[in-house]
């Protein structure tokens, strides 16, 4: 099968991480990890965040915690939240490709698995060094304008193909939104 | 085991009626019927509905296709969406109780099922009448005010649990939104 799947997230997303943990899981499909700036697509699509809705955050708090637990997922919501996940996601496109899944699995592990305060750039150093990531090389890079615009090229284009929240997944064309929907997403990939 | 599990609908939420469609397979448990009015519930919570966002209205035709469609459910996303489900809502409390739950599959399986245009009061008289309800006496009975406040009431009563969209299930004070919730409402259930 050379069929592909994208996989939008955003750190910043609470369903995201819990996506990413579950597919982790499944060695023989290939997930395409595609960042994008969750804010920004709400911006385009004129969403307003579950997590500013005041019921609709105290439900996430609840509900991610009990999903995360059902799939045996190592989960935490995060204190501080939300938090401006841009320069992270800069940082996905940032780095060598060699260090993209580590970078992904410790950011996201730090923010929804250990309650780190990723708005701390001491806290964000910290891990940078446990990647072997030069700190000050990497604050440069995401400055960047070249990597400003990729972010944004890229939350553009998931908007043009009508995405609005992530975790999305995309796959001969359709779309499935949300960590409920990776069994469909499966479905979708086994069919011929 | 005597936990109640509520269950707030509105003929509207199309996920409403394919938790209806799912629940009524589940003979053992017993599901206490909420009527709300989602759009009243959405204004409380500063909520803009799906159906007015786009990308969000696009994945919704889609969505409810592929879930029904994986649960044998019947169903055909009406051509005539949203309408306003007023009268609809506060039909069911001016009926008698006897007649309750004819009443909920009639107009959930006519607008999810059947593509009725339920904003037709002829449609709505075609129902009422294999219902044996008297049109006359339906339409004097759901403009009596405890009726329009009762409806209202049992709105705002979803708003004070922290409920902001349909369906949504409660059991021991837990709040699950979505038919994507149902296993774990159950497991909630089945808990001592």
């Amino acid at each position: 099968m050379n069929k592909e799947i994208d996989f939008y997230y955003d750190f910043i997303s609470p369903y995201s991480y819990i996506a990413h943990e579950r597919i982790k899981k499944l060695k023989n499909i290939k997930f395409n990890y595609k960042p994008i700036l969750v804010g920004g697509l709400h911006n385009l699509g004129g969403i307003t965040a579950p997590a500013l809705i005041k019921p609709k955050k105290k439900f996430l708090i609840n509900d991610c915690k009990m999903v995360a637990d059902k799939y045996e997922i190592n989960f935490k919501f995060n204190n501080k939240f939300p938090i401006n996940s841009l320069r992270l996601m800069r940082g996905v496109i940032s780095i060598n490709k060699d260090k993209e899944m580590d970078y992904i699995n410790k950011f996201f592990d730090a923010y929804w698995g250990s309650n780190t305060d990723l708005s701390d750039e001491n806290e964000i150093n910290k891990i940078l060094k446990s990647l072997q990531i030069n700190e000050n090389i990497f604050f440069k890079k995401i400055n960047n304008q070249k990597i400003k615009d990729k972010l944004k090229d890229l939350t553009q284009e998931a908007f043009d193909k009508d995405i609005f929240g992530a975790p999305t997944f995309v796959i001969n064309k359709k779309i499935f939104w949300g960590q409920d929907r990776i069994e469909y997403v499966i479905d979708e990939y086994k069919k011929n």
